[in-house]
């Protein structure tokens, strides 16, 4: 069996020594081990990837005691993650995703789509997935993303991808996927946060525009950045001509994030992420 | 002689044709050439090289009579451009200046350098050009800035560059040389304007950090960009970390911006710029 | 109506003037115009793009009289090319290619698929286009290809599309499609030539690995490059993690490949490419 | 006191465990902590940074006992290395170095220049630094590096760095200084081995030029890479040209090189290197 061990604690002498000596005691080969202390905040960050046989509840008590109090564990099986995914109308992510899913390269089982619009059924249809558009029309946001939820009921998804969902999302909705819901922003975040950012972008005269994959807490665009990456642009492009441009390197970011949150790579910390 | 020409006015039919029959006219081979239409604003840049014996008096003549009246015609000599750098404490732009300038690649002749601080002297004077130490200590900015254009109408210089000089200009200051004012901000503009930068990404947990050369006019990391560049990072860099990272990318966007201006290739358009 | 026009000819004095001219008497806007002269050469080459009302012919005769002898002038107007697209049984590249041609964002009309295998009828099936799997199983390669041309006979493409089309083709073959074949591989050429580059990548133990998209001509891999990038690696990474990682890069410089000559971008000079 | 650990050997289970104990008993906080298994060639690679109290032969001696008897073990306090740089004619790699020499930035104490050119002595004097000439005219290779051989044996340098040394080292040479002379080439090795690879590039008509900085030992430009970088280029830059562009990419991948090695941050194994 392979496992992902992911601990987060106040950093304290000798933490590496304890935990590699319970996994050692399982007699588990370590395949990747890496660690990371925020010296500023004084915190330990480590993941480990290792294989042999575990009795899992055991070596997570063993975990626990030895650990402080407060250490965030978690112990489990490498595997596929169940996800639902958004979009809106732009094709771009979700048919690079849809691509990687069926070809068995994405981590993960998509589950179902969500769109707030119908056009991209036809193409999603394609690939055998349950669609369900869920208008937002006439509607307020509570009631919609009340529907919403009715639907991710049914699948119980441990991830929310927004590849390009053009919906802000209340608080509330946020509440019930905490650091569970990613968003590909079209731009480098912070800057041009909100609505149009490749017209910001063309207005101030930039010269790179960029893709920011995050995750979606309390605030628009202001959640936990997971992985950001530019494109060169210059004054050829207006702001339609690098909203195009900017496809590629919204998908390929996109896709960059979900490879180190379905690799449970990922951890929060004071709203920033420490990628191990 | 080896000439430059640059031409912006509003748009219209011919006006290739209208300027190469002039240069042909003339004679003049054309080393390189190039052109651009801003669509969304019906403007007309165009920049050439030309190779030939010219009367440039009547050539300019030739060029204003044919072009619309309100045409932007520059027509001179391919040289050097005067320049006075500034800086502060930091060495790693000036340092990266000083020694192209010392091996003639650099298009300029650095005639001074002006730094609020005296901690660079020792480094400059290496390189035996004047150093001026003009203290802003318990001083008003006007009466600094005043201090400063005495020692500059010494040395009338077409462009002053800041290599990472910390301190604001006042608007009255930069009126005197409209475009002639590059700096070196040390972000991704716009995102985190104005001071500390570092710090700023370091708390929003960017995974990018970025540097932006400028004109300076009138409002403070406004003025039209020239070119930007970005580099890695994650989350092992506190933000004394990042700054020390981003030295490199700074001094590299302040090179390749100051080559594209001292090469007469940036036209200012609509605080924006294009670079031919 | 809309036109693209490319002319590359010996460098003389009054070019632009020349071509400028007809356009202007033709009553034509121009929209993007770009020239390069090539001084080692002495060869000017020439992109155009007007709008307006034009009898073809006669611009074309008037090109030609006013033009050196020798010149390659091409005027036609702006439309999708028709491709035919190769293929193996690696995903990426045809994936991505579907999905843009699915949506209109592929300047080509995709005619019909070739593939030496059968792996990817399943998914290509599912954007209803002609399959045609030609196994080369047990045939000499000439055999195989005068297989291949009966196909593409039936639809005389004016560009193939090689997206990881795991064969080497015959200069007899390639001949039929001089600088109308263009090619994924997946290094940075010239580096890594020929068979298995990543497992050549991992044993050098590069930190960059790269993809080249180049027209097919004569030799393996020696045709003009039309446009390369690398990402970042480092010793993590083995052979087939590369490979992996590698997929991304590749699809996308393919893609930005294809937009270049698609939009008639591309002229090939002495076994290189210029791009305007 | 800041100590750097540097282990490899075999792998087996429970090395970090061993490891970390033995740091823990010593009662050292661990600022910075690494490991990585090469899982094709078992192999095991750590790099700790530990402050605190040490008999270092003590540690040392645990260590030995507790690991493999093949291990490789590096225990040293954190201090800047002792250097002699090499140059020909070209300034830019130098210039950088002297810079971040002068003003502390480079983690090394530059004690000595040797060049086989007198071109950079004016330069260099600026920085009061001892530069020997030594002149390779007439000369056989042997009797040249016995010259410089001479002048090395004054200073004791425990890394030569080859900026932008025009000289090939013999192997007996090398031999001295195995895995610590640093060079930086003008490509992105492996293309263009040898000589006037700006000039190779130029032919080929490649769209990136590179940099590579690698380590020197028996033949050249074979040597494990450390770090490597590109920059893009296109149809208008000539070999001259590419020459000057790819100045930046040089100095930077060089100095990018410079501060792993000097950190104690690359270990070489079966020639390549694993950076931590």
């Amino acid at each position: 069996m392979h496992y992902i061990l992911k601990i987060d604690c106040p950093d304290q002498k000798g933490l590496v020594h304890k935990v590699s000596g319970i996994l050692y005691d399982f007699g588990l080969n370590i395949v990747e081990n890496e660690e990371f202390v925020d010296h500023v905040n004084n915190h330990f960050f480590m993941r480990s990837e290792v294989v042999g046989e575990l009795d899992r509840a055991e070596a997570f008590n063993k975990l626990s005691t030895s650990l402080p109090d407060n250490a965030n564990i978690q112990l489990h099986e490498k595997r596929k993650k169940d996800i639902v995914v958004f979009a809106t109308k732009e094709y771009h992510c979700i048919g690079d995703l849809l691509v990687r899913h069926h070809f068995g390269e994405l981590k993960a089982n998509i589950l179902a789509i969500v769109s707030n619009h119908d056009h991209l059924r036809g193409f999603c249809d394609k690939f055998e997935l349950p669609f369900y558009r869920i208008s937002a029309e006439g509607m307020e946001r509570e009631e919609h993303e009340s529907k919403v939820l009715g639907v991710l009921d049914q699948y119980n998804p441990e991830f929310l991808v927004l590849a390009k969902y053009m919906r802000i999302l209340t608080p509330k909705f946020t509440s019930h996927f905490r650091n569970r819901i990613i968003n590909i922003h079209h731009s480098f975040l912070p800057a041009f946060i909100g609505a149009k950012p490749y017209l910001q972008a063309y207005s101030r005269g930039v010269k790179l525009i960029g893709a920011t994959a995050h995750f979606v807490n309390d605030n628009l665009d202001e959640g936990p950045i997971i992985t950001q990456d530019v494109i060169h642009t210059n004054h050829k492009s207006d702001a339609k001509m690098m909203a195009k441009a900017g496809r590629d390197v919204e998908k390929i970011v996109l896709s960059n994030a979900l490879k180190l949150v379905f690799d449970d790579r990922v951890f929060v910390f004071n709203n920033k992420t420490i990628v191990l």
